[in-house]
């Protein structure tokens, strides 16, 4: 493992500060020195991207699709290095970092079809008729062009999926913009491994020097640098408001102001409906059990709300909510800040006086540290709607159910909430219909609704949408999971009245790319 | 014409302050008190605007298509009275306008197509495999829904066509939103009229009330409630730097920051190259004399600024484009503020001790006011270089050519130029191939390039991309003329695992509407 920033095709010796790894299982540090970047880097590696940018938005899809599926190779080929050193750095266990190994490389090859096939580029044509009155027609051909330099920050809670190599870096790259990122100082060891496989899948494919740097830093002024460099055209980034809002105030106040795509999370609100749970209590309540303590609540769709009508069906959910939560051990979280906040935010939830505990585990694993404990617990709408910090994200295995009086209190509720990535509705079909009013209201607030099924488990394929209304996301016109990623890094160009010769192939007449194209009017292929 | 304030399906009767329109050719005061709207009228607008999206966001498309051709032959039905108003308040031609309005009415024919259409949703559909390995893939349907209330800003130059029934608004109704227009205060009785078709239309049609709000402001205070306003989910802007950048800065200071998609105008290059000069300079400085003059120089895809390498070619185009403004006679301006404005920056500009005149038309109508003389300047690359003023647009009849002396320095004169409508190049065909680097740098700053033709009069159509990189516009990703102007008003929105009947049609298995969908990763229809 190379401990040292990547710049094009260089690895930078290491001349000043550095960082190690640490295990947020025992807060014992790993091996390796990671060399902290310095503004002179990021500068440097900025201006590499936009000399590499001239030459990269040029190069042909087929070079580009077999980059991306060097680097899944590669990935792969890392085997258990990888998934070792990414579990020790993040305290995931290896069942679920195979998953997620699976869910990079499943990305990257997605992408590589997706460039393949070509029709992605919104091809639209628009022939000249000259003899048109008043005026004739002048011959328009409009296509998506790369953006320019992106800055990808890696996210802590998917070291392999939204880090170096993750949806972001994919996505851009695809699209055709070069990459630097800013890794994520809670894994920089499995970022290094991956980072090296994109170097050397750049350098295998004759890409041009600076489509992908990797810096290190485990403060700000690194990211700062990135976000504020003159070169850089976008930045995506996921991880916390506060983080996030930061880099959007920071890409803002630029001369050129530029698009951030910051995913915040949220708290994803599911409705559990009355029919529903009379039926199935206790299945939906093995359900959410599972949903709100899968890799210790660090999705980013993790249910943090329960919302549902008093009954003694949702009594039965309780009950069984809270043998389900007493069950589930402890696990590590991330690192030894999200922990602490974790442990902090959670405290306080659970001990505001308008707050009852339904149940929290008492399963402490004392061998490792960083332990989170699951808890749920309950509010009242009335409570919940007296105080704006119910609405905050705790960032971990914990939810409140919020208890309506009646459907009218619990609507009032969903008009309270913000922005979501995801909202759900529990519900037997049968009694769907007398629920339109929630359907749209939460429809109206999130980037996917799910019908009965947990929000967490995200598909990564064309009809996704991993973004939401503010502050889910910085712009919920744009989703940073599924080939739709791809647009956050493009913008339209058109050509008017251009010779065909010097058309990008997926404008030019007889359309030699065989791709989708909305052709006067017609979609034709 | 009322010229009250128009919320939902009322007047609101006159209160308070009104103000006057005002002939720009007489600086005479034209017919109407047009009733200053209030901050609370912003407020009960937006408020309307929000219960109305409740409903219109799911009316069906044939009602919104048969609104936007109600709204076309209401405008036109209003015949000689609104191109009379028309031109008496913003100084332009009968002839212009009835092209404009032609544009207008256009405008609305064309995406009541696109609504019937109805692919424009992007319907995209990845069909339920339960028995996928290692997880079952889950039936997951996504399509562009409203993002929300719109306020649209009327702009000066198009006071019907990117004015109360525009790009912008027409654009935003056909998404399912709402919108509140703030009426330019340069054109209000034309706004008046139309905005009475629009509330009529609506009425017709049977749309929620407070789809469609129309305020007076002479001043600020209005927009600004407006674009704070918590309810507006998006802001639409054609204008100047200086004012789309205060609307883009007062929306993301809100608590929920929002989009505002700002065109802000550019000076849209335009290169000579050598052989075209040689062959055919004389024909070039015509097409030019003509695209900086028309329209007074007003159109935000004015070529103010030429660029070619020095030659003997240019010598004679510099005398034909001499000739051929000084043939230009005077032309009233939109406002007395525009008028002003265009003769001290003419005048600084002429009278830069780096700038040479090439010509100023003196041909002054003397019996009418605001007039703006044509002119054009000529500069070395070498100073244009050296003072950032000289890239800052000049609105109005204005053009300063930058003269190279090799194809080296013209380069660097486009590497310097900031983000671009338009960018245009004169060639003959055989000499492009050598030019690529030239092509290639003003494709990367602008949203439209253009071989042989001149940048002014903009196609709307499928193919049109209207938007640049920044300063053009806020954000280069999406356009304010063609269908494509549509996507400014959306987001995407996933539904998982949804009910077959409570999913919208554009999704429904069988596909009902009969739309283009990406369906398991094929288009079909």
């Amino acid at each position: 493992m190379n401990t040292q920033n990547i710049i094009g095709y260089s690895f930078l010796p290491a001349t000043g500060k550095s960082f190690k790894a640490v295990n947020p299982s025992t807060n014992g540090q790993l091996d390796g020195d990671f060399a902290v970047a310095t503004v002179a880097d990021a500068d440097a590696a900025m201006q590499l991207a936009a000399k590499a940018f001239e030459t990269y938005r040029h190069t042909d899809a087929k070079t580009k699709a077999a980059f991306l599926r060097s680097i899944a190779e590669g990935i792969t080929a890392l085997g258990d290095e990888l998934l070792n050193r990414c579990s020790a750095e993040s305290g995931l266990p290896i069942p679920r970092l195979t998953g997620e190994r699976g869910r990079t490389t499943g990305q990257l090859n997605m992408y590589a079809n997706l460039l393949e096939e070509g029709s992605w580029v919104e091809a639209v044509i628009d022939t000249a008729i000259p003899d048109r009155t008043p005026l004739p027609r002048i011959d328009i051909r409009k296509m998506m062009v790369p953006i320019g330099p992106a800055v990808v920050f890696g996210a802590s809670n998917f070291p392999m999926a939204f880090s170096v190599a993750g949806g972001d870096t994919v996505s851009a790259l695809a699209a055709g913009c070069p990459v630097v990122v800013k890794a994520h100082p809670a894994h920089p060891g499995a970022s290094a491994l991956v980072a090296e496989v994109i170097m050397q899948a750049a350098k295998k494919h004759n890409l041009p020097e600076g489509v992908f740097s990797h810096l290190f830093d485990d403060g700000y002024a690194v990211g700062e640098a990135l976000v504020k460099h003159p070169q850089t055209k976008i930045v995506t980034f996921t991880g916390s408001l506060k983080g996030g809002m930061a880099l959007v105030k920071m890409a803002r106040e630029r001369d050129e102001p530029i698009p951030v795509f910051a995913e915040m999370g949220s708290i994803n609100p599911v409705v559990l409906l009355p029919q529903a749970l009379q039926n199935r209590a206790e299945e939906l309540a093995k359900t959410y059990a599972e949903s709100i303590t899968i890799s210790a609540g660090q999705f980013c769709t993790n249910p943090g709300l329960l919302l549902a009508v008093k009954s003694e069906g949702l009594d039965r959910f309780k009950e069984a909510l809270a043998q389900g939560i007493a069950n589930v051990g402890s696990a590590t979280m991330l690192t030894a800040g999200i922990c602490n906040n974790y442990q902090k935010l959670a405290t306080e939830r659970l001990g505001d006086e308008a707050v009852t505990v339904i149940r929290k585990s008492d399963k402490l694993n004392t061998e490792n540290v960083n332990q989170a404990l699951a808890a749920v617990s309950e509010i009242s709408a009335a409570d919940f709607l007296a105080d704006e910090k119910f609405k905050e994200e705790v960032f971990g295995p914990f939810s409140i159910l919020v208890v309506a009086d009646d459907i009218a209190q619990l609507e009032q509720v969903l008009d309270s909430l913000q922005g979501q990535l995801t909202a759900t509705i529990m519900a037997e079909k049968e009694e769907l219909a007398l629920y339109g009013e929630v359907i749209n209201k939460l429809s109206f607030r999130a980037g996917r609704v799910i019908l009965n099924g947990p929000p967490t488990g995200v598909e990564v394929g064309n009809a996704i949408q991993h973004g939401g209304p503010f502050p889910a996301t910085s712009d919920s016109r744009f989703t940073s999971v599924g080939t739709g990623a791809i647009k956050r890094f493009v913008r339209p160009l058109a050509w008017q009245n251009w010779d065909n010769a010097l058309l990008p192939d997926a404008l030019k007449e007889g359309n030699p790319l065989g791709i989708w194209r909305l052709f006067n009017n017609e979609w034709t292929k």
